[in-house]
This record gives C-alpha cells, sequence and structure tokens, in this order.
C-alpha cells in the first residue's frame, strides 16, 4: 500500500512504478502526481513490458494510459488487461500540455520538430504556423534525448515539460496543442485491486450472448439498483462476427453487497467477464446517473 | 441518386464525391470502391471542408471516416454532424492496406520513410525492422505526392497502392500494418439520408439527462421492440459535468413505424437528439441483437 511521499506502508522502502516510454514521459509525470515525488519511476519500452515489470514484481505499480480525451480508448491496454492476471488499483487524470523543447534558444532558428505522432498531430495548428520538417520518433521524451545525445542545431521535439527539465533543454513554447481539453486517464496497476473507500469506481469487460436485447439485458441488473455508470463502450470481437466485448465503468466498490449481485446477475447473461478492479475515482472525473 | 457506373439517374451527369486528403487517399480508394469507378472525386483539405462541398452542392457526396477498429471512433466527423444538416447516405467498411512507395527499386536504399502519424504508427513493427528516419507529413497520399514532386532519393512513403499508380511509382512492400485486422468504417454524406431497403441502419447521437439509469432507461425503448444496436459509446460532454453524448447504431430504417416508435420514446427522456440517417447495411459489418 502506498503511503504518503510514495514510501510502501509495510516496508517503509520506495514504492517502484513502471511506466511505458523514456524517461521524462507524460506516462513518469502522471505516475509522479499521482504517487508524489518520492518514488522509484522505471520506463519500459512498451506497454506489455509494463504489465510483465508488476506481474514479476519489479515494480509494486504500473501506470497506463486507458482513454484520452481526443484519440479515445486505448484498445491495447484493455486487451493486455484480457490476457493479464493484474487488477486496476487507481486512476488519475492528466491534463497533457505540450512544450516545444529545444536547445535553440529563438524559435525562428527551429528547422526541424521531432515527436511521437500522436503528440504531432494534437499540435497541427501550431506546427502549420510553424512550417518545419516533422520528424516522427517512438517516444515524445525520446524526442528530447535523441535531440540531447546528438546535439542537434536548430532541432525542436514536443513532450512535457519534464523531459525539458530532465535533459536540461529550454522550453520555447508551451501550451502548443490545438485543442486544450486534452486528458489522458490512466490507471494504476498491481496484483491487487483497491481497499474500499466509499468513492469508488469498478472496471470491467464483459461479452453478452447473441439474443436480442443482450445489452439491455445485461444493463438492468446496474439499473435496478441504480448503480451509475460512468462508460461504456461496445467493440466487435475480432474473428467472431455478431459478437462484441462491452468495456464498462460503474460507481461503487466489487465488495459492495449490492455489486456483487449486480456482478453475479451479469454473469448468468453474459458468455464472458472479467472484473478488472475497484479504486477510488479520480477526483477530475466527470460521473454521470 | 446514384445509380450504376456512380451516373446520377435523374440527370445521368458524373457524380461528384468529396473526401478529404491528397488524391489518391484512402478515402478516395473507398469512394471508388463504394460508388464504382465512374465517378468524380474531389480532394478535400480537411473534413469540415468535406462537409461544406456538400452542403454548397460542389459535390452530391462526401466520404468520411468514422471509426478504425485500431484507432477507434473519429470523434471529428461526429462533432461535424452535430454542426450540419447532412445526413448519412450511405456507409463502407475498407480494408486499409499499407504499401511502401518510392522511386528507388530497392528496398534496402530506403532510408527515409515518409506518411501520416498514423500510418507510420500502424506500421511501426515493419519499420522498427527497416531502421529508417520516419518523417510525419499531413496525409498518406500526399507523402507520394511529395516525394515524386521532389524528385527525392533514398525516400519512401506509406500510403494506398492508389497512391503508387496514381504518382507513377514503385511498390516496395505490401500489407506492412502490424495489425492485419485494419479496417476503417467510411460514412456517405449528402443532403439525405437513403431510401428503405430493407436491410438497413440508423445511426444517432442522443444526450441523457442527470437522473439515475438513464442510459438504461434510453436502451428500453429499443430493447422492448427487439431493435438491434450495432454500436455504442458514451463520450463526455466538454464544460458539461455528469453530461454524456452516445453515439448509437441500430438495425433499422427511421421511417418503419417500430424505429418511429422508438425514437419517439427516447426523445421524451433525452435533453437532445440528433437523427444522422437511414442507410443501406454495409456487407462486411458484424451485427449482434
Amino acid at each position: 500500500m502506498v503511503g504518503i511521499q510514495g514510501r510502501d506502508l509495510m516496508t517503509g522502502s520506495r514504492v517502484r512504478v513502471a511506466f511505458q516510454g523514456e524517461v521524462g514521459a507524460y506516462s513518469e509525470e502522471a505516475s509522479l502526481t499521482f504517487f508524489g515525488q518520492d518514488i522509484d519511476t522505471l520506463p519500459y519500452r512498451t506497454l506489455t513490458e509494463v504489465f510483465h515489470a508488476v506481474e514479476n514484481e519489479e515494480a509494486e505499480y504500473g501506470l497506463v494510459p486507458i482513454e484520452n480525451s481526443i484519440e479515445g480508448s486505448v484498445f491495447q491496454t484493455y486487451d493486455l488487461f484480457l490476457e493479464s492476471k493484474l487488477m486496476i488499483w487507481g486512476e488519475t487524470v492528466f491534463k497533457v500540455t505540450h512544450c516545444l523543447i529545444s536547445k535553440e534558444k529563438d524559435i525562428s532558428s527551429v528547422k526541424e520538430v521531432y515527436s511521437h505522432p500522436q503528440a504531432l498531430g494534437q499540435c497541427r495548428k501550431f506546427l502549420e504556423r510553424l512550417g518545419c520538417t516533422l520528424i516522427a520518433s517512438y517516444d515524445t521524451a525520446g524526442s528530447v534525448k535523441i535531440l540531447k545525445e546528438k546535439n542537434l542545431p536548430n532541432a525542436a521535439a514536443i513532450a512535457s515539460e519534464r523531459a525539458a527539465k530532465v535533459y536540461g533543454m529550454n522550453i520555447l513554447a508551451r501550451n502548443i496543442e490545438s485543442d486544450p481539453y486534452n486528458y489522458t486517464r490512466f490507471l494504476a496497476i498491481a496484483l491487487n485491486d483497491n481497499e474500499r473507500t466509499g468513492n469508488d469506481k469498478t472496471s470491467i469487460i464483459f461479452s453478452t450472448k447473441h439474443v436480442p436485447s443482450a445489452l439491455y439485458k445485461a444493463l438492468e441488473p446496474f439499473a435496478k439498483r441504480n448503480i451509475n455508470l460512468t462508460k461504456i463502450e461496445s467493440r466487435p470481437i475480432i474473428g467472431k462476427p455478431w459478437e462484441y466485448n462491452f468495456y464498462l465503468d460503474f460507481e461503487g466498490h466489487r465488495v459492495e453487497e449490492r455489486m456483487k449481485e449486480a456482478l453475479k446477475e451479469l454473469e448468468v447473461n453474459s458468455t464472458f467477464l472479467k472484473v478488472l478492479g475497484s479504486y477510488p475515482k479520480a477526483k477530475e472525473l466527470v460521473v454521470q446517473s
């Protein structure tokens, strides 16, 4: 269990948090905001490796993106949950603020901009005005690292404020994203989910039988118990025509009697049900009845 | 109305279809597959311009992406429908097949790869093996155009087979996408939606009141009439905490009595309802009860 300042309450040692990307990545910034500054953040190349690191206890937690307000759900994370024994321990909603980072001091000397394709896309308007060559890389913070290591002139990268700090570079422009409403919801993953706080959320994946009104029937156990849903999404199952996976989040903890009953009822009408975990709701999230 | 070979049945003239991107874009390829080869395809820079072109009758139809099996929903298209009087006239599901295109004949001479950030991301595994510099551009086919115009040596682009043909370039590799299950669903938009064929679908956007079981109640009118849903997705409304837009597709045409009743009932329980249109179902789509 994480205590104040990111120390493990049981052992007193620093908590290790795995994230995907280079040092300075948005996932690392979100980890430090969520768990506190006094943790050890461990970078991994892929989301799969982050899951493995937590499964193998190289880290107590992982912090993985699950949805972005512009790009939508991160299907890859859902897919990893299907195969993994890990559960959701927490969530945090993180405002993505892109910076233009360079060793140059004057923005007019920037001729090339490096970043992850998604970040380049999210700063499209700014970049069109700038009129530079855009070079795609596999990571936002990784681009800053490349610039630093190669000491590239006339080049800039799009990444987090933290990346500029970590690699000792200049921030030439801030908030360069086209849509200021750019939030990523991250999930903290661990070997167990979290304890009940009274202000919790539960995430599940389920599939329905091929019968009329399947989804409506699946939602009935929640509706009749006045359980609030906060997210629903259907996704066709590859190779199984007529079948869908549903990603559902609802308010409440799975140990509560009402939730237990609802999940039991849902299971009867589902071909598949996996409870990903119960965890305290992020403050910034908006929720609907 | 489109007849055989993409001619307008009323006037006999060639049908004009607006799409987003450069000549050779996947949207253009999908337009030719859907409407037939004997149409005039008109390229526009943005999706907003495609909507305007159809509104201003520069084109009879537009073909716009609505969801991709990897990237998820195209929220921008949904947003444009909210503001537009245009309706959905048809749908088509298009398999995205990425090619590596170059003036070079030997893949080993390729040092730089240009493409749209999403296409670069979708070919990540192939590109990692290739080990080139990746340069992001605003368009897949546009990258091929740049290569052609600048006569760039040691450069390749990722785009459609059609783009290679249009710009007279070589295809060095095909099917280079990491996930072979890469489908984009396109919507044909027009001033009107389509006539009833007996095998139709209807798309709507609605918002629910902030009351318990709002979504369940919203689905009841469909469930009790055994109307099959084929897509559901919740999306938080920016600036309106506790409120969501729902994107819903269901089987049936809005002129059918059963659908009319269901939509009327839904309207009573919604704060907002917009019917985007009814149209013949794409053959390739899989559908669930």
